[in-house]
C-alpha cells in the first residue's frame, strides 16, 4: 500500500460500485477509529468519501473504495466535511479557513468529563472556523452503531446549529445512513449534547441511593428486631426468614416511603406559594431538584411494589408456610380444639388484600402512563389528572392498605419488642404527613387563595394595586 | 420602578447577559400570567424580550432583562411576536396592522369551553391580520411547562399555519426553549389545536361508563344472589366473600364481556358489507363511533382481567380459603373417610387454569402492542395481524376458559338459585355470539365475497357493469 | 351520470363545500380502488380533487364532489399527482412526460411480493418521467386507513424521494390528513419502503421457530421421562400433569436456553475480535444475523419466563396440589408421625424463590427498556448498561435459580429415570457455558486486550506501527 503513496491523492483498493461517483463526496477529516467507521459507513450508504489526512500516504488501514488527501484537498472536494479529530488538535483547522469557507462543518467531537473546557466543542470550532457552518451531530450515537446502522438507543441523530440550511444537509445524510434527525436548536445547545454521552442516568441517582439507604437502614433495623431479638431471647433460629419474610416487610416499606416522597414535594411547594403569595419567586434549590426527580421516585417506588406483590403471592408454595399450617391441623386434631371461624378476621384480611390490589394496579397504571410515547400521547390536562389525582388515591389506598395490615396491633405491648415499633408503623409516618397536607390544600378556603397565586394573581402588593387601578 | 417611565420604551432591572443583544428580540404582546412566564423562559433562552403594553410605565412585575414598550413600538422591533392575550381583546390587533405586516404572529390563546366562537382564535387572528404569517402553537403546553421547560406529556410543540416559513421560525424558538415540534398543517388545523387542552380522555368516555354500568349491575346481581339469597333463606352470613370472591366474580365476567364488545363492531361491520354489497357505503354513525373505541374497551377488558388475576392469585393467602382447607382436613380425619383422587377433576380445573393463562398472556401482548411506541413501529399487516387473528384467538381462549369454569355445572339445579343463572353463564353470551359470527365469515364462501368487496369490487350493478363491458 | 359525458371533464354531483376551490387541486390518476379511498380522503380534508381516468365518461362510481379529466388535462391541472396505478401499467405515464414536467408525483404503489422487479417502483417511474419530483409515499398505510384516517400503527407516512421541496409538498397533504412524516431520505430508499407492507415480523421469524423447536422437544422429552415412563413402570396415569406440571417445567427450560442464546453470540464476537486482532474484519453471516435478533430472543425469553412465574402462582390452588397437602397431613396424624422442621430447606426454598424473583424482576427491566419509546430516550451508554450488565445479572441469578432447583438431586440415581438426566440439568448447560465464557473475558488481561482492539487498534502489523512511529 505504501508503495503506491502520491502527494495528493491516494485511492484505496479499486474505485468499486460505492467509489462510483455517488450523490456527492463526503470529506471526513481524521483517520482515527471514529473517521473509519464513519467513513466505512457513508462508503455502504453509497456516498463518496475523500478521507482528509496530515499524511495522505502513510495513515493506515482505510475503508475500501475510499480517497485520501491531504486536509486541505480534502476539505476542498466536499460540501460537507465531517471533522473526525480530538478537540485537542482543532487549532490546525483555523488554517484550512478558506477551504471551509461556506462548508458544512460536522463536529461529532465528545469529550471524556464534563466541564473540561470553557465553550463545547462545536462553539470552540465555530469560532475557528468562523466562516463555516457547524453543525454538532452523530455524537450522541455508539461508535457501534456508526458501523453497523441504528437499533434500539440509537435511531436519532439529535443536531444542531446555527444554519438551518446546513442542518438540513446534515439530516439528510443521516436519513440516508437510515437515522432520524431531531433539531435540538442553535450551535449553543451543543454542550447540552456533548454531555449525552457521558450521563449514566443523572436523574436516578439520588432516587436509585435514596432506595440504597432505605433498604438497607429497614433490613438492619428488621433483622435485629426480628431474628437476632428473637434469638437472644427464644434462643430460636429464625434466620431462614431473611431471605423471604423479611425481605417481604422491607420492599413495601421502601415502596411506601418513596412513593410518599413523589409526592410531599409537589405538597411543600403548594403551602410555600401560599406562604409567599405568589408563584414568580424560584423554589429553593433542593426542591427544584426534588420536583424534578418525582418521576423516578415513582418509578422505584412500584418496583419496590412489585416485588412486593411477587413475593407476597409465592407465600403459599413456600415449604415454611404449608408447614405451619400443615402443624395447625395437626395440633387442632390433637389437641380435639375446633376453631370458630372469625368473620371479622376474614373481612379484614378480604379488604387489605383487596385495597392492596386496587393500589397495586393504579400504582401500574400510573407507570404506564409514564412511558415516554403514552405520556406523548396525553393532553397536559390528562397527565397530571392522571399523575395527581390517581397519584393521590394511590397513595391514599395503599396507606389505608398498611393501615389494615397494622390493624390494633399498635395497642398490643408485644409488638414493641425492645422497645421499638414494627417497621410498617415508621412506614406509615410519611405518607400519612402528605395525605394530612394534602387535605388541609383541599379545604376550600386554602384552595381558593391557591388557585388564585396560580392564575398569576399576587398578594399583599397594596400599595401598587391601588396605583394600577387609578391608571387604569 | 413607575419613576423611570418613559413614553415608548421601559428596561426593567440592569441590562444583564440575558439582556444583551442575544441571537434575535421576540415580542410579546400582553403582560398577563402566561405572557409573563413565556417571557421569563425565553430570557432564561438567552433571547432578548420586548413586552408590548398598553401602560408600559404601569404594567405590573415583568421578568428582570425584558424591555417594555407600547404595543406598536414592541410590534416593530421584532420578526416574531407572541399574542399573549385572551381572544376577546384582539380587535386591538387590527389597528395594529401596519406594525405587523410581514411578521410572524404566535397565537398561543385557548378557550374555556368548545365551540365557543365560529372559527378557531388563530384564524379569527388571521383574518384580523391578513398581512402577518399567524402560527397556532404553544397552547397544548401547560402553564407550568413553559416556565420549567418540557417534561413527560409536554415534549412537543404542535403547531400549524400557512406558512411554512413561519412555523420554521417558531419550531426553531421551540427548539431552543427545549421542545421538539409537530407540524399539523395549514392554520385550519388550529381548532383542533385548541380543542386539545380542553379535552379529558375523549375516547375513554364511553366505554368507562360502559364498565361502570356492567359492573354496577353485575356486582348487585350477584350480591342478591350469592350473599342475600345466602342470608334470607340459610340464615348464614357471607357479606365477608363481598371484598374478594364477589369481585373476583364481576372483574372476569366483565373483562369478557367488554373484550367481546371489542371484537362485536368490526364482525358486524363485515356483515354489513356483504348484505350492501360495496365497501364505499359509510357505516351509520353509531357503528362508527363503535369501531373507533374498540382499542379503549380492550384495554380496560385488559385491566379487569389483570384484576381477576391478582383476585385469583391471592386465593390460597386468604384466612377463609385456608380455616375451609383446614376445616375438610380436619373433618375428613374425624369422620374417618378417605377422599378419592379425582383425575377427571384434575385435568379439568389444571386446563382450566392453563388455558386461561395463556389467554392472559395473548390479552397482555395485546396491550403491549396497544402501546404507541410499538404500534408505530409495526407494519399495519403486523399490527392488523396481532389485533385480529390474535385477538381472536385470545377471546377464543378466554371463552373456552369460562366454559371450563362451568364445566356440567349448568346442568345442576342448585346451579339456578332464585331461578336466575349465574354471572359467569350470562357472560359467556356476547363472546359465544362474536365467535359464532366470526366462524360464519371465514365459511369459504362467504369469506371470497367480502375479500372481493374489500378489494373494491360492486355486487348487484348490472346494468352499469354491462354498460362498461360495451365501451371498455 | 353517463348521459352527462364530456370529451374532456366530467362533474360528479353538486359542487358542495368539497368541490370549491380549495387550498390547490390535487391530480389522482387511477380510478381503481386504491384511487377511490384517496380521493374521498383528500375531498373531506378539504381538497378539490381532480382524476385522470382512461374514459373520463365510464370510469365507474368517484366519490361526490371529484372531477374526472383526461390523464393529461388531470396531470395539468394540478402541483401533485398522486399515481395510484400498478406498476404493470406505468409505462403509458411516458406520454404524459410534458404535462408531469416540474410537476410532484406521489408513487403509492406497492408489490405482491419482494424483489419481483429489478428496480423499486418509484425509481422505475422517475426513470419514465425524468422531469417529474417522485415522491414515494402512503404506500405503507393499510386502504382503511387511508379511508378513515390515522390509527395505531398507521400514524405515520413515510416518504423518501429526490427533492426536499417535493417531499416538503407531500409531508404538508399528509399532514393535513392527519398523519405525521418521516422522511427516509432519497428515493433510492424507495425499495424499502415498498418491502415494509410485505413484511410479517421477518426478525421474529428464526427466534419463534427456534423457541416452537425447543418447547416441542422439551414437551416431548419430559413428556416420555416424566409421564410415559411412570405409566410404563408404575402403571400410574398422571397425564393430567401435562397441563400444568409439565408446561411449568417447559416454560422455563425454553427461556433460560433462550436468554443464554441472547447473549452468547457477543461473547463468540468478543472471542472472534481477539482471535483476529482487529475489530475491522466483518463477522460471519451467521453471527451477525444471530446478533440481530438478540432482541428478539430475550423477548420471547422473557415470554416464556412470564408464563412460568403464572403457572407456579397458580400452584396453590391446583386441585392435585390441595389434595396431596391434605394427604400428607391426614397420613402425618394417622401414623402419629411429627414431620421435623428443617432449616435447611427452609433457606433453600426461600432462597430459590428469592433468587428466581429478583431474576425475574430484572427480566421484567430488560423487557421494559426494549420498548422502543424508553430505548430512544436512553444514552447508548445507558442502554447498553441495562442491557449488557443488567442483562448478564439476569442470566446469573436465572441460571442459580436453576441451580437452587436442581440442589443435589444430581447426586441421586432416582434422578436420572431411563438413564436421562431431567430436564432443568439439560437447560443448565448454554447458560454456564456462557457465564464462563463471559467470566474469562472478564480477566484484566483479556478485558484490556480487548477494550485496545475495540478502540480501533490492530494487532500483529509490527512494520506498519514502526513506520508510523517514525513519521509521526
Amino acid at each position: 500500500m505504501s508503495a503506491e503513496v502520491k502527494p495528493e491523492s491516494v485511492s484505496l483498493g479499486p474505485l468499486g460500485p460505492a467509489g462510483a461517483p455517488g450523490p456527492e463526496p463526503l470529506c471526513v477529516l481524521g483517520t482515527g477509529d471514529l473517521g473509519r467507521s464513519l467513513g466505512q459507513r457513508l462508503l455502504r450508504a453509497g456516498y463518496r468519501v475523500v478521507y482528509g489526512s496530515r499524511r495522505p500516504g502513510s495513515c493506515g488501514p482505510l475503508p475500501e473504495g475510499a480517497q485520501v488527501m491531504s486536509h486541505a484537498a480534502a476539505a476542498q472536494a466536499a460540501r460537507l466535511v465531517f471533522v473526525c479529530i480530538h478537540r485537542e488538535n482543532y487549532a490546525f483547522l483555523e488554517a484550512l479557513a478558506p477551504e471551509l469557507k461556506g462548508k458544512v462543518l460536522v463536529d461529532v467531537s465528545n469529550n471524556l468529563k464534563k466541564n473540561l473546557h470553557p465553550e463545547a466543542n462545536a462553539e470552540y470550532l465555530q469560532r475557528l472556523v468562523p466562516g463555516a457552518h457547524v453543525v454538532k451531530a452523530f455524537n450522541t450515537l455508539s461508535a457501534w452503531t456508526l458501523q453497523t446502522g441504528p437499533s434500539d438507543a440509537n435511531r436519532q441523530v439529535h443536531l444542531c446549529g446555527d444554519s438551518a440550511e446546513a442542518k438540513d444537509a446534515v439530516a439528510d445524510v443521516a436519513a440516508k445512513l437510515g437515522f432520524g434527525a431531531v433539531d435540538r436548536g442553535a450551535v449553543s445547545a451543543a454542550r447540552e449534547l456533548e454531555d449525552v454521552p457521558l450521563q449514566l442516568f443523572p436523574q436516578w441517582r439520588l432516587p436509585l441511593r435514596l432506595a440504597a439507604g432505605l433498604t438497607a437502614f429497614f433490613f438492619l433495623y428488621l433483622l435485629l428486631r426480628d431474628v437476632v431479638s428473637k434469638y437472644t431471647s427464644e434462643g430460636k433460629d429464625v434466620s431462614f426468614r431473611i431471605m423471604v419474610s423479611l425481605a417481604n416487610k422491607v420492599f413495601p416499606i421502601v415502596s411506601l416511603i418513596m412513593l410518599s416522597l413523589c409526592y410531599l414535594p409537589g405538597v411543600m411547594a403548594a403551602f410555600l406559594q401560599l406562604h409567599r403569595g405568589t408563584k414568580y419567586k424560584r423554589f429553593p434549590e433542593w426542591l427544584d431538584r426534588w420536583m424534578l426527580c418525582r418521576k423516578q421516585l415513582g418509578l422505584l417506588a412500584l418496583g419496590f411494589a412489585s416485588l412486593h406483590v411477587l413475593y407476597t403471592l409465592i407465600i403459599p408454595i413456600r415449604y415454611y408456610v404449608r408447614f405451619r399450617l400443615s402443624a395447625i391441623t395437626v395440633s387442632e386434631i390433637r389437641e380435639n380444639r375446633t376453631a370458630a371461624f372469625d368473620t371479622t378476621m376474614a373481612w379484614r384480611t378480604d379488604s387489605y388484600y383487596a385495597v392492596g390490589i386496587l393500589g397495586f394496579g393504579l400504582y401500574l397504571l400510573l407507570g404506564i402512563t409514564s412511558l415516554p410515547s403514552v405520556s406523548n400521547a396525553l393532553s397536559w390536562r390528562e397527565f397530571s389528572f392522571i399523575q395527581s389525582k390517581l397519584g393521590f388515591l394511590t397513595l391514599l389506598l395503599c396507606t389505608f392498605h398498611t393501615y389494615l395490615y397494622g390493624w390494633d396491633k399498635f395497642l398490643r405491648a408485644s409488638s414493641y419488642r425492645w422497645y421499638t415499633p414494627p417497621g410498617y408503623m415508621l412506614c406509615l409516618l410519611p405518607p400519612s404527613a402528605v395525605l394530612a397536607l394534602k387535605l388541609l390544600l383541599l379545604l376550600p378556603c386554602v384552595d381558593r387563595s391557591l388557585a388564585r397565586i396560580r392564575q398569576g394573581r399576587e398578594r399583599a402588593r397594596p400599595r401598587e394595586d391601588a396605583e394600577k387601578a387609578l391608571l387604569t
